[in-house]
């Protein structure tokens, strides 16, 4: 079962897991190829089957800003495309040649629309995942803040 | 009904805020006082009914830095408390007195264990709420980031 190490997919059922199975489109994507860009409208998510994903963002249009490289067969990203108003807040780029899992928005909200005990299990795990990138997020905030603060009082 | 206003419960029938109302105990605080410390297991919520809250992180124990101030009624926080490992992330301590409502966790999973559309509809504002916090705190991030690079290259 491709999905069974998704963090966003944890303790869902077999048979819960087969259905998201069958609304996935593997697709295979080269080095350099743009998934999608930051503020775009975001319709799909992607989990990772092989290869490698780099997740970044612009810092003024002058230049990228890598926040994180995804290389664990079975993560997923794109997790905006499951949260209103549904634009992605970071751009995703292969870093090296890659095999990917997509899922349609619409395809996700059908089967949490006929199944709350799909849809909690999986807004859980997403939850749990933000709350963790927002401490993380949070402390290297205080990094930058205290080389600030030493380097204005030095 | 107290929690019509409360971002994490958006969305709910008014059967199921009565649910919450019930298990919700009013309580009042006065200025100064700690509600939580950071990394202090997480056992219950707050929704803010009058008065004032801030949210801070403390710096190497040197500083305390303000991450938040809570004014509105039927604001909620010590979410950390929904997410394992149930741990707060920040503190937080009144601003003002203030009235305040108290949701034991364990109150909130009997309740969203009986009701998966209760559960997932908490846990689906939650995410996009998260989401929105990840991403402002990100953009604090490119703000120091420009900052630190401006005053290194100047």
């Amino acid at each position: 079962m491709p999905f069974s190490s998704t963090y966003l997919f944890q303790g869902l059922s077999e048979s819960r897991l087969q259905r998201l199975n069958e609304v996935a489109k593997e697709f295979k994507a080269v080095k350099g190829q743009w998934l999608f860009q930051e503020n775009n409208s975001a319709d799909r998510m992607y989990v990772l089957k092989s290869g490698a994903v780099e997740m970044l963002t612009r810092v003024n249009d002058d230049f990228e800003l890598p926040v994180s490289i995804i290389r664990s067969p079975g993560r997923c990203f794109g997790i905006s495309s499951l949260v209103p108003p549904h634009k992605y807040s970071l751009s995703a780029r292969c870093a090296e040649d890659a095999v990917l899992f997509e899922i349609q928005r619409k395809d996700l909200q059908q089967l949490t629309q006929g199944d709350s005990t799909l849809g909690y299990t999986i807004m859980a795990n997403l939850a749990q995942h933000l709350l963790d990138r927002l401490k993380e997020t949070r402390q290297e905030l205080k990094i930058h803040f205290k080389t600030l603060f030493r380097l204005m009082h030095s």
